[in-house]
């Protein structure tokens, strides 16, 4: 394993995170607001370009915008690392960002190392939606989840109801190239992601690394209880179709699903949206939805599923009824074993505590998983806060983060090499 | 008991309700607005004087709008009826007017078959708060249940936002003498109100009429219960501190003591507000509304107290805390016990379905029964729809009501009569 000063690691990438905190890299003096297209979105790209150029990496970028640094040509072989560097509107410093950072500095490493590596830095564009209200776009559009139709029509700029289309082409894009963006995988030999967690997981159990074994799968829903809006005064106990009690009967039912499940299951509901929502009116219908998530497919879908059946049911026995929409889901996403293997082998050699772990929330590292061998490195945020100014996580963490995963594309490196 | 021709007192009360319901008495075409000091409103009061003064009644106005009618000179006893005819601004038909309407037919069938009992019709202003946005306003300035400042200052028109004590004025009325208001009931040997339930239980259970025994009280109240928000997707069951439920529990155990309370005790869950309310987010907090009522007060405040314990404790059993916040409290006010009984022995003599119950909406007798012995009868209204333009009542049912409240009150006379 490579000895790596890790204090020199973590002053690199605090100050590159700092640099992108400045006023020149957000839209917000009180987040980080940052996303396609804009001055500072471009600024940012500009940053990691010098940086990268500065390491002797060619930069370039795909049709759309997707920032692509390797240390070989085009089309060699090379193990991918990177995240996105947008921001939500109201955004923190380190989701994403620190990813990118922390690709870089493995990339600095590699050559003050002499390891000669071969490595491809990506920055995926467009990962929160902020510019389009698309998650997740620039690796959708790398993997031909989109349509040209939703990019020229349906895709439009929450400023100013613009098409995507449009605007990549007034930043000097090409997005009628899209599809080119594929090539974008050319050559590349796996594909790690560093993020910070956005939950409290690391930080509870006190470790300092999670390496991600499967990217949690989704289903969202909603669910409606139909009942009888009556005067809640003039309305005995026994003349009431309330879906009040079936509403809080299958939230408690997902929770002892959920957990019954296992696995890493999780059930949430978010949205309550009572009508007529008065105080002194029996609702008469209640809509509830339901985010069920895993990293077992037949786990979740099961707990969705049988949630859907439970409502309906706990609603007919009651006298009412209760109807059921999914809205989207997403298979889960196992990651890569020899990677994960690869990854558990540097975070053992290091002494530091880290876990296994799923990733319950979405990453751009799903659309790579697809075509290309991919796992994922989570470093602890403080409190789960994330997706706000208030967001905080350690660059001695991502230092270290950055250390393993030199160290397991390394060991996968010589493990490839004839 | 005096026999009345109920096919009679039917046309003429639906020839009431149907003149009241065109368009120079309400201010929507597709539903009845009408609220004090509009002129659709002073064109009701108008229609109820002129029918009034045709049967020989002398009829006024109290200080602020509410109408008076009596068939003796101001001061001498004489029995009550009446009800309001103001409408809510979606409003049907029949709440409220049909009261008057009924209260109408007792003065008429009185003079026509020349029982000559001394009667007094009120109709009080603004029951439903339509203008100004306070219930039982006419009814509570009669009670001196409001201030002079409230009149002035805080009682503003939802149209304008001028005074009440303005609007008032400029109506023609003296604010300045509200308290005079109190005389309206002076003389009074008994009040009875007719009203459409509200409700769904004459209908469910057959029942023509109801002779009312107690009006509920209430408890209005909010639980905020705080839990910690979290990421959906990436926060594992067991590090969740959700709110969702704990107010699932506390939805349910409401329904369960509210059940177990008996005599007549409900308990509501109208409104539930969730914070951030996103699919993807466990909720940070959610706020839930309680209605309870009941006509016996320690069963109905028992629930109301023991709920906001139940909650205070589900929060704390799962790590989170929940606080609780009164709104709004009244009493229940039970009715005079004589004139129940003359209205049942009334309308056991008609052979209709009949059943005493409870009232579990407010009204102006709530206000009434403080100074004058009261009572209220109820008619059925179509599948409990009230304030509503799809209101039903029964113009047959309400001829009933009158021929049951005249009998009363006769009954009554004659126990009275030395």
């Amino acid at each position: 394993m490579v000895a790596v000063e890790r204090n020199l690691s973590a002053e690199r990438i605090e100050r590159d995170i700092e640099t992108l905190a400045g006023s020149d890299y957000t839209l917000s003096s009180e987040a980080i607001r940052r996303y396609a297209y804009t001055q500072v979105y471009r600024n940012t790209l500009d940053y990691f370009t010098r940086e990268l150029e500065a390491i002797g990496f060619e930069v370039y970028e795909d049709p759309v915008g997707t920032l692509v640094a390797r240390n070989r040509p085009r089309g060699e072989p090379a193990f991918g690392v990177g995240s996105h560097c947008d921001s939500n509107r109201n955004g923190g410093r380190y989701d994403g960002t620190m990813g990118v950072v922390t690709a870089l500095e493995v990339c600095r490493l590699n050559e003050e190392l002499g390891l000669d590596l071969p490595l491809q830095l990506i920055s995926f564009l467009e990962e929160e939606g902020s510019g389009f209200g698309q998650m997740l776009l620039g690796s959708r559009i790398m993997a031909q989840q989109v349509t040209e139709e939703e990019l020229k029509e349906r895709f439009l700029a929450i400023d100013d109801g613009r098409s995507f289309w449009e605007h990549a082409q007034e930043a000097g894009y090409e997005p009628g190239r899209w599809q080119e963006s594929i090539h974008v995988l050319d050559g590349l030999t796996g594909w790690i992601e560093m993020h910070i967690e956005q939950a409290r997981v690391l930080q509870d159990t006190g470790n300092r690394i999670g390496v991600v074994t499967a990217i949690a799968g989704y289903v969202h829903a909603d669910v409606v209880v139909h009942g009888r809006g009556d005067h809640a005064g003039a309305t005995p106990m026994d003349f009431r179709l309330d879906p009040g009690p079936v509403v809080a009967e299958s939230i408690l039912e997902l929770e002892r699903m959920a957990r019954a499940a296992g696995k890493g299951t999780v059930g949430t509901v978010g949205e309550i949206e009572v009508h007529p929502s008065l105080i002194n009116a029996i609702p008469e219908r209640i809509r509830f939805s339901l985010d069920v998530r895993g990293v077992d497919e037949d786990a979740f879908r099961g707990v969705a599923r049988d949630i859907a059946a439970f409502a309906e049911e706990a609603a007919a026995k009651r006298g009412l009824t209760a109807e059921h929409h999914q809205r989207q889901t997403l298979p889960a996403t196992p990651l890569d074993g020899r990677i994960v293997e690869a990854l558990e082998g540097a975070a053992r050699v290091t002494g530091e505590p880290y876990m296994l772990m799923p990733s319950g929330a979405a990453h751009d590292t799903m659309c790579v998983a697809d075509h290309v061998p991919s796992a994922m490195v989570f470093v602890p945020c403080k409190d789960g806060i994330s997706h706000s100014p208030l967001e905080e996580a350690s660059p001695a963490d991502a230092a270290l983060a950055a250390e393993i995963i030199l160290n397991a594309v390394s060991s996968l490196d010589r493990g490839q090499a004839p």
